[in-house]
């Protein structure tokens, strides 16, 4: 019964969304052998204002240069 | 100190997360025997568009049938 | 799909943990209406150097007295 | 690689959140001796609708008295 | 900054553990365009008696029959 | 009702421990004027092979040079 959290920003369209649950189940899947309909994956969004590496805050450190952050 | 997260889709009403986290503190009050006053109970509601089981989005599979995703 | 997820101080016998997913279990049953079989319940169990409340270690403020700790 | 998750209330301005995650990231910097840059903070907010102790909503218990609930 | 946690039974050998936080990352990579040097993964295994659905742990359900159980 | 989770490598001695909760739990009073009794401190301790960067486990990338890895 894996349970798979996945924390990124925020602002990925249902598209993207819609690859990233299929890949990462797909992963599982391969790596561990598990059968698909076992797996869930839970997308958990952060705000920028919400997430901080080195103390400060990806909204003071990465505003508008989403690309470059790792999103 | 028992901290309780119960992680559901979006979209109940403040009168059944009342009866949720009533319930559910009683729940561990009739198990563990714990004093109700040490049990934290959190809610943490998802998208419908942020869940998928079998690699397919909630959003995309139960989309306008809540009833039956156990939602 | 509810996930819940049950953080308690190590040291429950698995006959408590039996009482303790089938209480919470049927908690989420009765207040939300969802199916058993929709409900994962997740135990987490944590030892007592690691937590604290008011920056103090359970294991040097209840150390020997389980009790009265609300584990 | 610490990773450190706070959950508080929803409310805090930007300019606390700035405080919040440069004074937590210097206490483990203090604590553990690890360099900043390898320290991630995540802020996450709970509304008061979805948090419980005693198996009553904070919702229900400090409607309106912030400064009491330890937000 | 993906952070991305998979909670599985646990028994898995380093060598899987190896082939899932590979198989992950690059999920994440191919889906979101994010540089696998930004990604962490976190293996967060579970004992099978901690661990229950339908109100019933997997230690009483699926006692010797891991392959069964999508472990 | 601050819940603060404080997810290092494994290793720590409880008397480094003692230095975190109590220095994490001042950052929170410092910051937010939370009153130290309301904030609870969770340790999450991860073994190195259960913790990747960049698809590559500690337990590879790291192996007996803890320093460098901001355990």
């Amino acid at each position: 019964m894996p349970f798979v959290t996945v924390q990124i920003g925020k602002g990925h369209s249902i598209e993207k969304k819609r690859k990233l649950v299929k890949a990462v189940t797909d992963a599982l899947v391969t790596a561990l052998g598990t059968k698909p309909e076992w797996i869930t994956v839970h997308i958990d969004e952060f705000e920028r204002e919400d997430w901080a590496v080195g103390g400060i805050l990806h909204y003071d450190k990465h505003n508008g240069r989403h690309e470059e952050t790792g999103r």
